[in-house]
């Protein structure tokens, strides 16, 4: 049996979740790879390593602990994507598989990322980015082959679509974010989210990804919902209608464009119906027409998911001699 | 450069726009994998194989043809499977690959078709079988390796979302049919799909395939639209919803379900504006929640790239050595 050790940058409820898993799912894994794994650094801001010096840092662990594979889970910095990207650039420069679950690298420096990844022989995959484990990097790559992306569309950001609704019952915005907070659906700092930072990132990673753009965050139109008011709701209602806070990307004259930016959508249209936490997806291609994927209330297991099945498509291609180290 | 040699049983719009796309992309298959695809039979009902013998029926070209992969689409039977099933279990006895776009033999005998293919070394897909090409079997063996489907919703025929959607219009029903059989969305004899046979076909074959049960459509507690009247359809909507015809499958006590049957949608609801040819299916697994995935109005390419996925599979899996034949 082999064993493939694992170094993890971030340990928060993410973090936690995937190892719980991981250990749950250690005998099937064992069963139907004959492999097991192994944390050999779990590193927190405040802690360092758990299981080596508290004195290592993330970035520490990435360029000299003895891993296989790197799991990325650091706080998002949607401006920059650092430091993620140095630390998958520490471990893709040893020729270390990466897994990240931070939309930043892939929103800022995808291309660069994935080039290295392919001169040094080893996987860097990302699952996760976007819609948690939802299959969306991995439904293009393996069930759309020869299929060309054309068009993606969708709401991406659960609190936005959180606040649109509350504001829909009538509730005024200061106390929505508090009640949000509460409940964990807003960040301490909803800016991010309310300005519309964070779809201008998932929908640039998208594109990025799916589309062969070579785009940053800042290159994406985006509005957010910072002007929406009680009567812009009212209004829209009267219209038949919602507003919804819309990701979009599109290809014009062999350019790639994305925009973010609050909608009316009519009640009877599928986006309407996407409540709470919930994400939608449409992907336009070339010889599928359109799809659409829906994740319904996502928990912190969906994003353990995506890391696992990340891992677990690391073991598969190594098992096929896809990669070779 | 390999070439790989197929049998088609079956030559109707599908099939044409299956042999188009696969000469359409006969340049990048060639280049990714260095392989050439070769027509050797293409057998109809009235004109034997049009590339050999007219007195060649489609068993003759199954049992006796010198090919590698059948491609098999003849008519649809809900009620038995038939001829499909025979077609198949000859080219599998024979180490033969094979597709189908035919949901009968999924139906009627998924388990002791893939286990047949399994023992001789060959590949039986049928991702054609439900919602054309949209990736449904591929998506939950590739993406969503580890999680058990506990459950599968949806609404997967288009004629009766077609007829409801017109019924809601205050169109009589053999206005509808007459309508619909023009624009080519209404059979010939509409009964299979009105009944519900098709939508129990479908379920059964998903119930199969991914919650592992040994059902045929008989079994599922069916339902159809017959009895539905333009007054259910407005007492439906003075409650603030739509009629809809959903499928659904589960797990209760070891034993799976599956049940076809008419709806009371909320307009609220996602289901709801699912109209026309369009089709949704909600897939709930253990680890990953909820993901419902729609197809919106599909056309035949949908199906011809159904086909051909699965002929690039069979393309791939014999490149990394998977198969050995």
């Amino acid at each position: 049996m082999q064993t493939i050790k694992l170094a993890m940058l971030g340990y928060g409820n993410a973090g936690k979740a995937f190892k719980d898993l991981l250990e749950e799912k250690a005998e099937a894994l064992a069963e139907a790879y004959d492999t097991s794994f192994e944390f050999v650094s779990i590193v927190t801001k405040s802690k360092g390593d758990l299981l080596g010096s508290p004195n290592d840092t993330a970035i520490d662990v990435a360029q000299n602990a003895d891993y296989d594979v790197l799991i990325e889970l650091t706080p998002l910095n949607i401006m920059t994507g650092q430091p993620a990207i140095s630390h998958i650039e520490a471990a893709l420069s040893r020729g270390k598989d990466v897994i990240t679950a931070n939309k930043g690298p892939i929103a800022h420096a995808y291309k660069r990322l994935a080039k290295m990844a392919q001169q040094n022989g080893c996987s860097f995959l990302y699952e996760t980015t976007v819609m948690d484990g939802t299959p969306i990097f991995n439904l293009v790559h393996d069930t759309l082959k020869f299929c060309m992306v054309t068009e993606v569309s969708g709401i991406l950001n659960s609190t936005t679509n959180f606040i649109l609704e509350e504001m829909e019952k009538g509730f005024p915005m200061d106390q929505i974010l508090e009640q949000g907070r509460a409940i964990g659906f807003v960040e301490a700092d909803p800016l991010m989210d309310i300005e519309g930072y964070d779809s201008a990132g998932k929908i640039t990673a998208l594109l990025n990804v799916l589309m062969d753009a070579e785009m940053t965050p800042d290159q994406v139109d985006r509005k957010g919902i910072e002007e929406i008011s009680y009567k812009d709701i009212k209004d829209a209602a009267s219209k038949g209608c919602k507003i919804k806070l819309v990701c979009k990307g599109w290809r014009e004259h062999g350019k790639v464009y994305g925009r973010v930016a609050p909608e009316y959508i009519p009640l009877t249209h599928l986006y309407s119906t996407i409540n709470g936490t919930s994400s939608i997806l449409s992907i336009t291609t070339d010889l599928m027409g359109k799809l659409t994927i829906i994740e319904e209330d996502p928990e912190i297991l969906q994003t353990a998911y995506g890391v696992f099945s990340d891992l677990v498509r690391i073991v598969e291609m190594e098992e096929d001699g896809v990669i070779e180290e």
